[in-house]
């Protein structure tokens, strides 16, 4: 199979906030970049978690909704043409005999660059789920751990699974499509606002929903990824069988640095120690930055993740452009392109 | 005489982006802040002296006015309900006997508080003032170092004395509404964009506009702060009264770090050092960021001023609520007063 490798000044690892925003901080100091994120789409945990909470202290932003925020993000880095690589993850990094670095991705995307700024918070994440036999063929077709579009559930017979906020307020809100939806949680007890709670009990007085507790799921039954039951246990091993469409586990997001922990860096608590003047690893050429970087007092803030990007790209500048000696400029003074 | 002495937590030198960001970070933090500024407005240079230049490099604007990013910035802030002592400068800072640190200002503002934020920019600056005798008879009333509203020149006769852009700028818009204009410089060449010199030129050859050079301001003649005359000098002391009703001295702007510079810091080129880690100065209690604070790698950036505000905040809460533990919390779960 041959590859083509693609060339460019800096690899980000991650478009969360902080990785788009590097974008931007390269692209100010005349470096182009490369962006490779698990996901498919960029954001992080702001557009994949939670895209319409209010954040309150992005500095100018009295309050703004995380995908907003993430929207302006990537509007502002726009101007310095950026290549996004998504729905991949990076599997390789290996350094060159001229200390360039080679990143490769799940993907069999391959990028050489001069530097790279790991910007993966709190790494790869992806949904918990439930250890269920054969659940790989209903998935993406009858299972699914986000609801994208609440019509899609439409006259459907939905099984909701988990005892948190994802649970109650799909439990809650569902019904208005649904033909039924079925709560099934392994306890009488839910985490999420108890208010919500009392709302969906309330409507469990209904036909429209039913509460299945204390039970957990124990198999799936259909063709084709087509799902027929969902098959419940309780504690005590009895069994019940659900006629149903849909299943939504909602059990929570896991977290994993996946290769990036191997690559040798020193690391505190799954997070990579940098330098907290320049960002810089122990690895040369390789920076970290945001909610995966630590140093002495680190704050896990958007907006510190955004110095460090500065940081960050200023320290990578240099090898970059060796021959060039960087003359500080305002934004002001200086523009950007298209302006 | 008595004082009045009030009592907070935090005080803050400087009321320009650092500095007010600072009060919403202490604010998220639980912790009361004042705020001095030698300016009569808030926002420090980004109103006083770029208040519509765009500024781009705002994570999450990509493009934002600086006065526009300092309402944003004083709308953020204001939940947490600072006093602002604005049109004085901090003459004072003396440590208590409890550790506390006492605040003066040069008017006779008195603040107890149990830590302090130097976030003074360049430090106070003024306009750079014209030695001429009796001058500050005629500051305010006939001498003005910047427009305000172009209008109050209304069908007066004005003399326009500098060689930079601010000069020159006026020079060609104040005719259009004054009755006649005088440009003064000590030379003919002009430090402004070449097209703005030749339209400033074109108009020179109007009655509207006359061009004196090369002579520099000389005396002012005049009663009660009401100009009559602009006496300037040639380099052979050639001696010409230029009949005038108002001056505008354009010789830039001096900043001056004050008193603050005689407190007992470590000083590097005219900027306090301070721990990265903290933002602390030597001085326990004192600390500094934004543009008057340096250490390695120091960037310049009102970003990493936010991100320097963030870390002296979360560094002074245990000066103010000693028995307290910090549990971090985002923003998102946490919210802010009154929402």
């Amino acid at each position: 199979m041959s590859q083509t490798i693609q060339k460019t000044d800096v690899v980000i690892i991650g478009a969360g906030p902080t990785g788009l925003f590097s974008v931007f901080q390269c692209g100010m100091l005349g470096m182009k970049a490369h962006v490779i994120d698990a996901l498919e789409a960029t954001g992080g945990q702001c557009t994949a978690l939670y895209p319409e909470k209010p954040i309150y202290d992005i500095p100018g932003f009295p309050t703004v909704a995380a995908a907003e925020l993430i929207e302006h993000l990537e509007q502002q880095a726009a101007p310095f043409d950026p290549a996004y690589h998504l729905d991949q993850q990076v599997c390789g990094l290996t350094q060159q005999s001229d200390n360039t670095w080679r990143v490769t991705t799940t993907k069999d995307t391959v990028i050489d660059c001069k530097a790279v700024i790991i910007a993966a918070g709190a790494g790869a994440f992806g949904p918990n789920r439930p250890p269920l036999d054969g659940l790989e063929r209903f998935e993406g077709k009858s299972v699914f751990y986000l609801v994208k579009r609440r019509e899609d559930f439409r006259d459907k017979t939905v099984v909701i699974a988990g005892g948190g906020d994802s649970a109650v307020d799909w439990a809650m809100s569902l019904p208005q499509v649904a033909k039924k939806v079925y709560v099934v949680h392994r306890r009488d007890k839910f985490r999420a606002a108890p208010e919500s709670v009392a709302r969906m009990r309330a409507l469990a007085e209904t036909d429209k929903v039913e509460m299945v507790v204390p039970y957990q799921l124990h198999g799936l039954e259909g063709t084709d990824g087509k799902l027929s039951s969902v098959i419940v246990k309780d504690l005590q091993g009895n069994e019940r069988a659900l006629e149903a469409d849909i299943l939504l586990p909602f059990y929570g997001l896991a977290t994993d640095l996946g290769p990036i922990a191997g690559w040798g860096f020193e690391l505190e608590r799954n997070h990579i120690l940098v330098n907290p003047a320049t960002c810089e690893t122990k690895q040369s050429g390789i920076y970290a930055i945001g909610d995966v970087a630590t140093y002495e007092n680190k704050l896990k803030l958007i907006l510190c993740g955004f110095s460090e990007a500065a940081m960050a790209a200023h320290a990578i500048h240099p090898r970059v452009f060796p021959d060039q000696e960087l003359h500080f400029q305002y934004s002001t003074s200086q523009g950007v392109p298209g302006e």
